[in-house]
């Protein structure tokens, strides 16, 4: 149920809403709009009787819900969630870049594609310092001294910071020296993991799972919401199918369709959602003439060097070319870059 | 087996060649090229061993082909096809734009809708005089009388028609009365169908069926091919996947995968792809900008009263500002419009 | 609409119907049952109105069929279809175990092998004279030799023929030599060749498309049975899936699925389903257990040496074993064998 | 790598090996067989010289091992795993029939269960304390008073308990009350609990993800295994495709493959992997004539008043008469129960 208040409401008046869905015994989630306030009610098993709301003052109208998501759907907030990292804006007309290596390998490694990565243009680094890989005998990242070197990245270029946390416990370490938590694909359903995160200051990037489904990309959000983080910036990435030309299938379809359902800003990958360094170009071009709110491609300045994902990772040139497309794309889907 | 020939190679040496593969059983396709010409050879179960054909003068080199598809892949010609439907490029710099009903209804009908898709700038017309349909008891098409509209919709706008056959026994009356024969994607293995095809003078515009891999796609083409019938469009219109946003999962990825390994063009339609008329344009976009030669859209001037796919079809006016939306971004890609 | 006629209803009252529907311009199809006749509308675009009917005389009850399908479905008809093929029983107690290599390839391989599946206790012989394969360039079958050859089997072991038509000119030649129509997974929304063996006198064994749903199965069996002919065996024989284990995915809850929906029998293929000789058996034992009306496998004297398919044909003792196995398994289910 | 030693190898030779391997920077994981012992090598990244063990005294031969997993892997150790949870047997020929119902949800509807259970005949208890679910707002499990419920009904009934744990966190209370530790389908590629549970005394039940190849199944095993818990039991519970009769698609031929490449034990869960209660009892057997070890179903006694997954309950009747049937099964597939 969601309680959609007067323009011209008291506090008072809100308070009073707040109070009656917690004496119901369910949970308040004031949502401040641009116009108006709303008020979503988590929590209730059954369906409420929008009476008992619209008879209050200051109430204008109670609707029941009828999707699964609350908190991260346009019924209960129709505007664009927009929100800004270090002062870069995300879910806003300026498109965001976030790019970076695969994984923190080290110092000199980070700095120097953070360099490329802040010259062309890019305007978010990403990096891992925690590598969730489906062999226990893969490089699993350097752990706390990788977030240190990202740290260090920050400092240097001024570029906000998005890398990945793995479980509960390692979120406090990545909130101490990250702007942006990533939640990889195959954590997608950890739930655990989503309502730490939805305890954090700082905003989430929440990948699809491989094999999600649109809803289960936004319930997953509404687990992080329903924390009261409502910085998240959703993520395709390919999904699995039968096709074999490409590791997974990219769906930029997803984008338009989010959109229309849920004010989260939603970014795309093209380079998991392709595996190869040739494709990522056309498909990060696609994905902003689809309406994507950005891109997160991985770089490298030596990709036949790095410990994981190396054939995706564009060569340097590679990506000061693809920023000079995109911001020649960019103005012709109301964007800017 | 490829046999690529010197430049200066004279008729009598290619007929040389020509001839010893035909007295080993097997079938030349001669291939010409901008530079030089190259001889397939198909039938062949086993490998041949390039020597037999080296050491005759005007060889340059035997290959043995190892992907499955020779006559369509880049291995057999470098260059991409190119060919022209009255005087409509294909394959080229300029994109190809097939708009029109998913099936022509009515003389009144397909003219209003060809005077629009004219009129925007459309250069193909597409319409359905036969239809596959799921269902035994759902609208079948008009069938000749359809074909007979298509014709007049030609002579009253100078647009080639683009339309379905669905058996061998229907290609002729196709030939008679269109321009370009299309493969549905519930025929892309319809084998007597893609041999009748590959008889024909038409081009074809061949549908990637709606769980056919890559490598599939192109050995359909090769069947169409190796009836030499060269003029060949293949065109991406939506996978099966888990997803359920949308009615199929639209693969762009697939566009540059095609491009790598064939000369073949590769067009996308966006309207099967997604199934919702508000989704047509944003992957519309992203189809030019992921590199494709043209899209395929379904247009309607009444979609409420269509008797088939209607929901998909864009209105009028949102057809005119998706081809100004492609007039704009053609060059952002190296294209025209 | 489905007509459900009273149980004592005279022919006059039921020719009194027909002839109503057929003055409305849509077709009746009569359906009788054990218990009582009813008469399936089709044709029909909309909905019609039960009151019509059911103030006619010897009118039980007209009912809006809601399921697209509605000859193939209980509704229409609510016991299992069972019929025989030269005195063996399909859709009833006993199975049928349909056994025989890919491809007919010589007459001396054809005989080897039906003495081997006869000697077991298969009761049906498969074997393609026309095969559809990926690559034009593969074996495609030895045409009507093959057919002649598969009817000297018959004649010699008794064996009832299954073998594959691949469209609609080509069903004339199969319906002279064998006893049951193919209809293989590539064709099966192949509507003029649905179509066309909805006319044929001989059963028709249509196997599901590989990303073929149930209802899209059910529906082209609807085509066939559109046509009159309701002798139809459904094969389930693997789905495409992104699991890469196993050719296919082989989908036995289908078979239930199935069964609960529609009254024709449902076999089960795990020679295609898997692709791998070891892995025959085991599904096979599945698919019996799971409630199949029989199984197809594929059986060579010499797998090695197949000209198509090899590694999934069963040898001779394995066979024999199988059989074995599923004769103890039969009664658990309700079977015999 | 994989070093099998001879079959009369003293510790002190074995001792050699392994301080060689952990010289070299790597893990050594004895693995011992009924035969002789092998050593596995983890952590290498790249492969290492044979010869480098194969001169050294004891050592029969040294492996390279092609396949990514290695300690579940049938290279290793070719025997099947078997252990037993409180004396029932597990990988052995005894079938394991784990049921009871999806959550606890009160200590009476537990003891209600696990009765029917018991008598039934099954030997295993299953009931969720901690649930995974899509959306935040469903009932999420009852926590530790649902694990103290769980240990009362082994208490009462003597049937060990299997029950999930949800995060690294949480799997040390788990432990104190279950037998089993069950790790759901959303989590088979949370690393970080794998590794957790790696380190428990407690045996592993692993779910395949919904959309997890068999070769992820098996690294995720392998996280388990690499932090020496080698009691491991896979768990096929349905996959996600295009197919939508059922929840989920069940994919038997992956037991085959399984045990084809692991030695590890692999059950069946019909009950997720259909969705509905009717499906349940027909792939249940089919799982058994497929080769699984054993099989996970839900069972309620009022299925209709379930907190979660009611659809797809047995009442208890079915329970029971689907015990009979796999009683009968058992023998015909080498199997007791």
């Amino acid at each position: 149920m969601l309680i959609v208040m007067d323009k011209g409401v008291t506090d008072r008046e809100i308070r009073a809403v707040i109070e009656k869905i917690e004496r119901m015994g369910f949970k308040a989630n004031p949502v401040p709009g641009a116009q108006r306030i709303a008020i979503g009610i988590t929590g209730n098993q059954n369906p409420l009787d929008p009476e008992e709301f619209e008879s209050m003052p200051g109430v204008k109208e109670a609707i029941r819900v009828t999707k699964p998501y609350k908190l991260v759907g346009r019924e209960m907030k129709s505007e664009d969630t927009v929100f800004s990292v270090r002062g870069r804006p995300v879910g806003d007309k300026p498109l965001a870049v976030i790019a970076g290596p695969c994984a923190v390998e080290s110092e000199d490694q980070a700095l120097a594609i953070a360099e490329i990565v802040a010259k062309a243009g890019g305007n978010f680094f990403r990096g891992g310092a925690y590598k969730p890989r489906t062999s226990p005998y893969s490089f699993q990242g350097l752990g706390e001294p990788g977030l240190k070197i990202l740290a260090k990245v920050r400092e240097r270029t001024g570029l906000p910071i998005v890398t990945e946390a793995m479980d509960p416990e390692g979120v406090a370490l990545v909130e101490e020296y990250a702007d942006v938590i990533q939640i990889g694909a195959r954590n997608m359903q950890n739930y655990s993991l989503l309502k730490r995160v939805g305890k954090s200051k700082l905003p989430v990037f929440l990948k699809r799972g491989i094999s999600a489904t649109m809803d289960e990309l936004l319930m997953s959000a509404e687990y992080v919401a329903s924390e009261v983080n409502y910085r998240i910036m959703l993520c395709e990435r390919g999904v699995r199918t039968f096709a074999d030309h490409a590791r997974n299938t990219l769906d930029l379809s997803v984008v338009p369709a989010v959109k229309h359902l849920s004010h989260l800003p939603i970014l795309v990958d093209p380079s998991h959602g392709t595996g190869r360094r040739d494709r990522v170009a056309p498909l990060a071009r696609a994905a902003v003439a689809v309406g994507a709110d950005g891109i997160m491609v991985e770089v490298h300045h030596q990709p036949e060097k790095a410990l994981s994902d190396g054939p995706q990772a564009l060569y340097p040139e590679q990506f000061e070319s693809l920023v000079r497309e995109i911001r020649a794309l960019a103005p012709l889907v109301g964007r800017t870059f």
